[in-house]
């Protein structure tokens, strides 16, 4: 099943994918949130999916796609990831996972502007396979860490460069700006990802192949980070693991780094995840 | 006015302070959420209490204190905001405001007890002014930033420091253990506090005083971290901003670290504030 929300920012609503349609799933979903994942929400759903195939009301085209979950308590990132991409960075390959935070209100949907921040000369994509949470997990094993995923999404973990670098301290100032993490088109349920440990997974600018890797270069599998992250903190169905970046951002050009700038066109996808894109505008007062 | 919650876990009802006794105020809010303060519901809530002062119903003596806002969508952290706590850890004065990400899961209520997380041998406390947001808030200009704030609360910003500085890369680690974030007892409005940049606050362990300043010594005032933060991200009505630490950490003891173990009770204030105590304990499953 892949799971996906519309409408306008703000107002989304629950639907499904089929085939290329977008059905409306909103009579019997509240919405992708932590409630409905808790409650054996992905159950009841394929069901009524199933039991009313062919009398869903479809979605209009021209209607937005919204982010594949609702704002989860969490995004949690992982950094270097992917040996080549640890090198292009020039960071040794981690022991352990890093581990950082970006701002749930940076979540957007995969066909959004991504917005240059204001004073931003170094703003760069990333593409990631996100991992949605199922169930509540504290001390989870990497043994039976698959039983608390509900699915896969396609994620652009935005990064402004400098403020992540530059400006003291901590990585947050420059993962969490506002459009900078686009999620879907949708959520494909674990059923739908025989292994998303071996994903194809790419990322184009202006039509230029800049990432081309495989999630099967990961230093640290989805088994193990869902396990690992569960040690520090309890995940919340709902919430959102973004498994790192390979190779090919913005930050690792040769001979020089190389970042967006307005009207700049980014595409990406993930095997069985589908494709998103965004054009790059400066920021502007609303 | 004085916001509070009350109820078991994950079941808090919404009520205000008056003098020493507590009064639910659910009849007229669901909780004290986003949605609450990005609706005008602070200036509903006085309305409703000033006239139905005397017919409020009391929550019971027996009833827990739970965190003093609604689980919010960011808790976000500034370290080293005192000189001398700077001074304490070998840090150097930051030229901006470090900051960094608490998990939302650590949120808990005043009296609840302070988990030391499985491995744990670093858990330390620190006393923080935390800052709730009472609407929107995007490159806001310092000389407009507390017209963002709602009010002002307690928070205990509990930090496991081989987490956070020994196991690679960034603090997350360290600082979203469940039950790592205290708030409250109460939420003041922010017509309670004349300045928040001049209260003063206290941490003891086992009855010894350890942390003993005044936000006066603040590096970034509230003025200044509202509208800094405010270039990087959107904030929320409920975000909570929590402004650092003075000296007397654990970790900056002579003439060694010294952290907690369980049955160890902490206790701290803040000037207008109140204050809340927490007794350590050792992870048991459930």
């Amino acid at each position: 099943m892949k799971l996906i929300r519309f409408g306008a920012v703000g107002q989304e609503k629950p639907g499904v994918l089929i085939g290329e349609k977008r059905f409306d799933t909103s009579d019997v979903v509240k919405d992708y949130d932590e409630a409905f994942f808790a409650s054996g929400g992905l159950e009841k759903l394929a069901d009524y999916v199933m039991k009313n195939e062919g009398n869903l009301p479809e979605v209009a085209e021209d209607q937005r796609w919204g982010s594949a979950v609702a704002r989860p308590s969490k995004i949690i990132c992982i950094g270097l990831n992917y040996a080549k991409h640890a090198a292009e960075t020039g960071a040794q390959i981690p022991k352990e996972p890093i581990v950082f935070f970006k701002a749930t209100t940076a979540l957007c949907g995969p066909y959004d502007q991504v917005v240059i921040p204001k004073n931003s000369v170094k703003t760069d994509w990333e593409v990631e396979l996100a991992v949605v949470i199922g169930k509540k997990a504290s001390y989870v094993e990497q043994g039976e860490a698959l039983d608390y995923v509900a699915g896969y999404a396609l994620l652009n973990d935005y990064s402004e460069r400098e403020f992540q670098i530059e400006r003291g301290g901590q990585w947050v100032k420059g993962k969490g700006c506002d459009s900078f993490a686009p999620l879907g088109p949708y959520l494909a349920t674990k059923d739908e990802i025989s292994d998303p440990n071996n994903l194809h997974l790419w990322l184009d600018v202006n039509g230029k192949r800049l990432q081309d890797s495989s999630t099967s270069d990961f230093i640290f599998n989805v088994q193990y980070l869902v396990s690992y992250l569960s040690q520090f903190m309890t995940l919340l169905p709902g919430d959102v693991i973004s498994t790192g970046t390979p190779a090919g951002v913005g930050l690792g050009m040769k001979p020089e780094p190389w970042y967006l700038k307005p009207g700049d066109v980014v595409e990406l996808g993930i095997e069985g995840l589908g494709r998103s894109k965004q054009t790059a505008v400066a920021y502007a007062k609303n």
